[in-house]
């Protein structure tokens, strides 16, 4: 249904970013980079939990030393995140990071970005260039309106991409993130249509899992559903296979990423209601949640709505006074008590 | 940011949906109808929240029997939610419904459609025209295509237009409704390309909160950050409060309804981190939980990143290892001691 934008193929290490490959989910460690055993257990927990790249700051020298070893434990690519040194960038190229964050605009001397791109060049590493609503000198001030803050963030993306061309460098992957929901989808809409970059989509500090959930569907969501995006971060404040969880079900919920576990779909419940769908529909999520198999299980509160409704899922339980309809695929297969719900359901699902 | 597609203003008793209006929350009670009492205590809980119109389902003639009741109740417009018979829907324009949710499809007899929109037009009644992915004939098989099911969806809504229209009747919201996230976005951007009429959008069935707000806020978050979408709804298994909290949040996330309490936004931490960030973020929320100024705090865990990026908020913490600096409006206010943060902060939210 998404028709993906056009972008060009950038490798990082063994993964692509943009043209065809899938959108690429990555994650940030967030314990301190000095602890290599730590830091490579949460690099191994990320990939496990499905991330393909994993981003780490390397602020002093002795980050980027520690970052050399944990590249030679992890099996994914690494990212270096770079702020204000030029020589922390070339330590963490020298190190082995597939990939570098910069926001050049940190980087005061030309001669010091040039020292980085011939750096990547040599160690075929791809660089992202980040710019961010917040460090853009122009809009550290009130009053400046949302279009002419988008306008120049895009503006500061182009004298850099400008840049990093005339050294002849294109292993770029672009991001321009604010914590603005509204001016991080138009200002990449705006760098979708201005450059063939893969782009790399964030919303700045979302903040804490209860609240950064929403804003970060929203924002994600919304770029990707129009095909803009090929590797995604989510912010939030705490433990970053969150993050990771976050950005796969916004990838599932758009049929971005293939699903290998069940889907559960309830309801909302109403009026006509005879059933505790809510129960029940927990009770079938527990039942399910070993099994590897990507299906529709609608669970749905009433024989009015529920058998027209469900139809388009592999197993429907229409719930009703003390009893459920189960259908297969639209057609109706059993009248079951509430007790035997669950096993007969999960029977069902074996033959799938 | 976002500039809202144009559609015809519709009344729904003292609530307008559409044209210039600010985008109308609604929700669904889910307790019995027939349960008077209950009823308007799950409307006025739904108001409380924000909820603008209520839809109430009246599947039988004791039910539009006990709407009738609800109606003098309550301070805001009612919506009957109608199924499968015109006599309901009749029963409940004349019992006072402010708008009807109406399925065609679901109406066997085209004498019948014009009953129900001639009572709709005496009472000044308006009628949202639904249209579900799941109830439409011919997609009940396999293997019809994404763009065949949306194709479908359009023109069975275009017929019932025509229908409606042909009655001269106009006082019309639109929906088309699907579990499907990415074939919701897609035919509804086909249906604001087409019609003039106002559009209500939901997901159907999304699920268990947990599992619901995300696909909900990517569906609806594209779509209005698109300008589609007049009123929304968030279907969630559960207590009808928490969808109105959900919407508002998706709202709230483009800017599309004005913030009456504090933003908390918290840097992701990463390796740079010296503070427990989550700790300090969950504090802060906690303290200004009573607040009522629409101001934005940023929590952040360093002193690299943090003054600059926090220099959009009003008030922003950066962390560092057992103390704090404070900035107001990006200016340097403070340093203090772990210990003084969140009375510093109080402190400062009283003077704005």
């Amino acid at each position: 249904m998404i028709k993906r934008k056009k972008t060009k193929a950038v490798k990082v290490g063994n993964v692509t970013i943009g043209s065809a490959s899938p959108i690429v989910v990555q994650s940030m460690t967030k314990v301190s980079t000095q602890d290599v055993g730590k830091c490579v257990k949460q690099v191994n927990q990320l990939a496990q939990a499905g991330c393909k790249l994993v981003r780490i700051a390397v602020p002093t020298k002795a980050d980027t030393a520690a970052f050399a070893k944990i590249v030679q434990k992890v099996k994914i690519p690494l990212i270096a995140d770079i702020h204000f040194s030029a020589q922390r960038a070339i330590e963490a190229i020298e190190a082995g990071a597939a990939k570098i964050r910069l926001n050049p605009g940190n980087i005061k001397n030309r001669k010091d970005i040039f020292r980085i791109i011939d750096a990547a060049k040599m160690h075929d590493t791809a660089i992202r260039i980040g710019v961010n609503e917040a460090s853009i000198r122009d809009l550290k001030q009130d009053n400046v309106s949302a279009d002419k803050r988008v306008g120049l963030m895009l503006k500061e993306l182009k004298q850099y991409v400008t840049l990093f061309e005339s050294r002849d460098f294109e292993n770029i992957v672009l991001s321009a993130k604010s914590s603005n929901t509204a001016r991080t989808i138009e200002v990449n809409r705006l760098i979708s249509n201005t450059f063939q970059y893969p782009i790399h989509l964030g919303l700045t500090h979302a903040g804490l899992c209860e609240d950064a959930q929403i804003p970060s569907a929203v924002c994600l969501g919304s770029l990707l559903s129009e095909g803009i995006g090929d590797t995604v971060r989510i912010s939030i404040a705490g433990n970053p296979v969150v993050e990771v969880g976050v950005a796969r079900s916004i990838l599932l919920s758009l049929g971005l990423v293939e699903r290998q576990e069940p889907e559960i779909i309830v309801c909302p419940t109403c009026g006509r209601t005879q059933i505790d769908v809510v129960k029940l529909a927990k009770k079938v999520k527990k039942a399910v949640s070993e099994c590897q198999k990507p299906l529709r299980i609608a669970v749905m509160g009433c024989f009015v709505n529920g058998p027209g409704e469900a139809a388009d899922a592999d197993l429907a339980i229409c719930g009703g006074k003390g009893k459920a309809y189960i259908y297969k695929k639209g057609k109706k297969t059993a009248v079951v008590p509430e007790a035997v719900i669950i096993e007969t359901v999960l029977q069902l699902i074996d033959k799938f």
